[in-house]
């Protein structure tokens, strides 16, 4: 565990501007509070003991900041924070990241003034100067779903190599070869997790390694339809596609359709995440069900744990494959 | 407009009382505490002057409560208002009523504590006392989407009759007239004015009128599907469906494809509120387009002219309706 003294030595400052900033005192140089929070976020350095009487009063809040309020995933992950939090006596406060790290971090400024007990967060990727000083003044936090380079906190998220692992024994048995690949970004850990357990287990169900039938969006539903377009650009001409979330999936569906007409050329489709409307959408969408509502409620309870002063045990939720397909 | 002298005599407490309690002093009784909060909702009272110089220092954070964070009606309307309030320097905290008056109540009194600059509101029923607290504190405050008897509020919500007008039009000219309508609570503006608009406007439109086409439920996935159960079960076979908002669509179309199949027998579905995916369901759904967005929009910019000590000035956003229709 990361001391006050390795954050100055770290940040090349004197122990008492570390100090300064991190108790979050305006007596401080801009420039120093920039290397001092950098350093404490690299070494994941937490206050402890005298900074944590730091803390002010209990207010009863926790803050919840979301990727996108748009996204269903992330309001039904929403919806059953609040609900948990609400049991245990707690208000919700929630602020939207529009998958945007600025709106992330002015949303986290809006926090740290705005007086809450706890903090979940769902990062927009790596640490900001807003995260590390709220870690540094010991602000409760676990993160939703992605994880943060060189930030360890409590975790609660999807089991992405699990849930990959279904689609892929599905592909099999439905006897699919040439599988469309729509993912999301590299830079965030649901995009990279993903990916990584596609591509390393196409080959042993089966599937085409074909690097023509891979491309990438980000994780919205206008940049997947672009990258579902280009690949079928390329000459090549899948059985099945599978999306690596939910607005992943809405996109490349958009772009069957639009290429192929309403029942998609007769192309399966399956998806990472579910969406309720997915049983009632032509052609029929099998799907991973991502469980937000469990991953919501299992963060609450690991930040209620730290608020106790209790450790908080990470969980990687398991997901159900909804098959959808039709059977002759 | 009311002055605390009404307030005080309404309630039956003397002025000081009045004062007092409006002021948000402590120095009340409960049992007073509420005739004066109750009062001032009946009459409307907003504290002017004075009073307003109570508020507390800029935070630059607006509130925002919504009904329900996993109707995308309200998700849209969140994200197109936090993009309006950051390009004018705010923050917009986000809490969820969840369809729930206490829940509703409990997030205003989180409102209150946080010191937010300003509310936008979509209100769950009748005014609390929470909110007449609010009121009475000289919060600027304004409604989305739903009104509250005796509460004059500046208002952004969608023309709710233009919208229903398209929606009778689109009948008539497709030539049905055995139509069945699930509506929502009569007990919220908007199941009020659809259901007012669609019903009074049946005869003109070559609709028949029979009551047992008609049902209603709350405006959620599950009470819309057994409210269309319902109607098929009275043995009536309408040769359209007429969804009262978005939610309310989604049940009666599972409902209908319980009954009578994937292509729900052939019955055309119509909503009142457009959802992204409508385009791709079967059957394909038309629906009036609920611009969420403008009026998140309209409500900020009212907020913050009442921020500036400006009138903000009502809007109701009309609709457009995007046929899905299959045209022979």
């Amino acid at each position: 565990m990361a001391t006050i003294k390795d954050v100055a030595a770290r940040a090349g400052v004197g122990l008492g501007t570390a100090s300064r900033v991190l108790s979050g005192s305006a007596q401080t140089s801009p420039s120093s509070r920039e290397r001092v929070l950098a350093a404490a976020a690299e070494l994941g350095y937490v206050a402890h003991g005298p900074a944590r009487s730091l803390r002010r009063a209990r207010t009863d809040a926790l803050g919840l900041l979301v990727s996108d309020i748009r996204n269903p995933f992330f309001s039904e992950l929403a919806h059953a924070a609040e609900q948990e939090a609400r049991a245990h006596g707690y208000a919700l406060l929630l602020a939207n990241a529009n998958e945007d790290a600025d709106q992330a971090d002015d949303a986290l400024r809006t926090f740290a003034s705005q007086r809450i007990d706890g903090l979940l967060l769902s990062p927009q990727g790596p640490a900001t100067p807003q995260l590390a000083s709220l870690l540094a003044r010991a602000v409760p936090i676990v993160l939703l779903n992605r994880r943060i380079e060189g930030v360890d906190l409590p975790f609660y998220g999807t089991d992405n190599e699990q849930g990959v692992g279904l689609v892929l024994d599905w592909l099999q048995e439905r006897g699919h070869r040439d599988v469309a690949y729509v993912g999301g970004p590299q830079t965030m850990s649901t995009g990279a997790e993903r990916a990584r357990a596609y591509l390393g287990g196409r080959a042993a169900h089966g599937i085409a390694t074909d690097d023509a039938l891979v491309d990438a969006g980000d994780f919205t539903t206008d940049g997947a339809a672009a990258a579902m377009l280009r690949i079928l650009d390329r000459g090549v001409r899948p059985t099945a596609v599978f999306g690596a979330n939910g607005a992943t999936t809405v996109g490349a569906l958009r772009a069957l359709r639009e290429r192929l007409g309403a029942d998609a050329g007769g192309v399966e489709v399956v998806s990472f995440d579910d969406f309720d409307w997915f049983a009632y959408a032509s052609p029929a969408i099998t799907a991973v069900r991502n469980d937000a509502a469990a991953i919501g409620v299992g963060a609450v309870q690991g930040l209620l744990a730290l608020l106790r002063g209790e450790d908080a045990t990470s969980q990687r939720i398991a997901t159900e494959l909804v098959d959808r397909a039709a059977r002759s």
